[in-house]
């Protein structure tokens, strides 16, 4: 290679917030590391251009402790070197290095000139408040399930809740297009039931179908949805992509609420020195990718986020991203009717309250659980 | 819900193989869990459907120790659950207990009527290798980089790799679509640089662009290179998602060969007790998706991977999978020369070896660098 400088990048750079894990002469190295392997990918004493040096290479702004062996680092990469697609920024961002121990990204800072290349969620807080109608307290949600109940069972199930009073009533997300509830089939019986509860009782509650399938079929389920009268899309990025969701995200035939499944995301999460933490995951990942209310495991339910990480994550669906829209979290797994006052006090009215299977516990007549529900979350915000 | 049974599936299974960790009594209630988190997600009591309990339900088909509080559990679900997709078969696997701490899915098992759902590779290894004519000898491969070069140096780089005997010049995958090298130009100036090589040589180098990139464009850019007369295509699954590889996979008018690089894979294997254990994911999840070669992180390297963990994924990129065809494993990350013998030995001639930086280390003359790498993995083989 040769020595005459070359690249004439714009000199804007955007940052990457990581937390380090070791010693604090590791916690440099490890920040070291990162500035190469997450660019150039090459040996520094190999670079002989001083112009990649220099606008390429990322650039430790900041590294300080911030517990016991461990080390937040704030990470500078030129804008150019992410290109103008979710998929090259989150390689910038966490790529490579998500092979090697002691590293979690919990951050990231994005100036306009990277932001405007993402539309973002279309509906946003706001937005999906607006088409449930509802703005004095914390929507409500709930999933038709179990998975082997037939697509008029599940249809009968929704208009019991739609009746109730639930905002969302989305499908289990193991409900994909299996052979004893057909994809089409459901959502058209769902939707009707969906539509008939509202007639009777004026609301504007949304159905919320499973699209999570491979590429094309997302796109065409997502179409099927809107024509068939749901109200918005259910899809899992972990397991369909998250640029599968970004697609139907920015499909103006399409166009409606998208709520963001979990599913494949604990191994993001799992163990607190590695991974994307949980804000930066289901809040600013999710909101690039088109997300308007992302669902996650609560704390204190039947998985494992602490209600630290909760708070964390409320944080990231919130925080300012330039133009791009706050959403809506969306705690479940294992909910149940008496955690809604401490839902309420946690997460506020900018929530949406999944709760499932304790539904079905408090007597038969699900239109009366369901009221329950819908009256604790009235009382206690 | 009725008693009355109405499902009526074939009850045909297939197998998920986890490790767990925790005492016997542990173990055991998280394997009985897994059977409810993967399907229903309903509390076990709440299901009175006979037939739903029988038919859907995962089963404990064995659990044993393996370790100290480690076990290996066998648990089988119905074909039918994990539908037609690999969305929802991944969703069955992991989805939900991936957010479940101690638990790792280690294998799988299909049957015929599931895998009959997926086309697989194209090529695999022999049809690879009859591609670039080689049978004899492992694969050779390397990456043109750094981030920062020009499409018409990178194109230089690919033209004397290819003149040193490479087998396939891949991207670096850092090389996007950026301002500095923009896709489409450097596509068509390292096609034509490595047909240039080829024609001189008489070999069937194949250059390798990286179409990793939103849903639409994948295709797109992967049509692009197969018009401009590119040998293979790149791609991070774990940026793009899954089903984009298997998109373009299944391409006709594209039909080229897939390298899947590991960029955010990290967070899969980086912890031994969650996650999805190498085999699973750089094999046989590969292998689903239309892999025809996996890149990975070489123990010993500037990664994490041990040798063991290396080991299980070679036997992933092998296992039988009816007709699924076996891909090449692809060790990589900071290798080096000298490591090329003990590579050979570790890998058999089965493999492709990638070196990167370390082929700019051995003098000035990389085209005679290339045939010391050549060399080597003849002599070793």
């Amino acid at each position: 290679m040769s020595d005459s400088p070359r690249l004439a990048l714009s000199g804007e750079r955007f940052a990457a917030v990581y937390h380090l894990t070791g010693t604090a002469e590791e916690a440099a190295a490890r920040a070291r590391d990162i500035c190469l392997e997450q660019t150039v990918e090459y040996p520094e004493d190999l670079v002989s251009r001083e112009d990649i040096r220099q606008q390429i290479f990322g650039r430790v702004a900041s590294l300080e402790p911030v517990g016991p062996e461990r080390f937040e680092a704030r990470i500078e990469f030129p804008v150019e070197a992410a290109g103008q697609e979710l998929t090259q920024l989150l390689n910038v961002l966490f790529g490579n290095i998500s092979l090697k121990p002691g590293i979690r990204l919990v951050r990231f800072h994005l100036p306009d000139s990277l932001l405007r290349h993402y539309r973002g969620p279309r509906f946003g807080r706001h937005g999906l408040r607006d088409l449930v109608n509802v703005h004095d307290r914390p929507l409500l949600c709930t999933a038709i399930k179990p998975m082997g109940l037939s697509p008029r069972e599940l249809a009968d199930l929704a208009y019991q809740l739609a009746l109730g009073g639930i905002d969302l009533i989305k499908d289990d997300h193991g409900l994909a297009d299996q052979c004893f509830s057909p994809f089409d089939e459901r959502v058209k019986r769902c939707s009707e039931a969906v539509g008939r509860a509202n007639g009777q009782t004026g609301r504007r509650c949304l159905y919320v179908p499973n699209v999570t399938a491979p590429v094309d079929e997302v796109v065409r389920r997502a179409r099927l949805a809107r024509e068939a009268g749901a109200g918005a899309c259910l899809v899992s990025p972990g397991l369909a992509g998250l640029e599968a969701m970004r697609r139907i995200a920015d499909d103006e035939q399409i166009a409606m609420p998208l709520l963001s499944h979990p599913a494949l995301w604990g191994c993001f999460t799992v163990r607190a020195a590695e991974g994307i933490a949980h804000g930066a995951l289901y809040g600013q990942i999710n909101r690039l990718a088109g997300a308007d209310a992302t669902i996650f495991p609560n704390y204190g339910g039947r998985f494992s986020f602490t209600l630290e990480q909760c708070r964390d994550l409320v944080d990231g669906t919130g925080c300012a991203m330039g133009p791009i829209k706050p959403i809506f979290p969306v705690p479940a797994g294992g909910m149940s009717l008496d955690r809604v006052p401490e839902l309420c006090r946690f997460y506020g009215k900018d929530s949406i309250l999944l709760i499932g299977g304790d539904l079905h516990r408090h007597g038969p007549n699900l239109v009366e659980n369901c009221r329950k529900f819908a009256e604790l979350a009235k009382q206690n915000c």
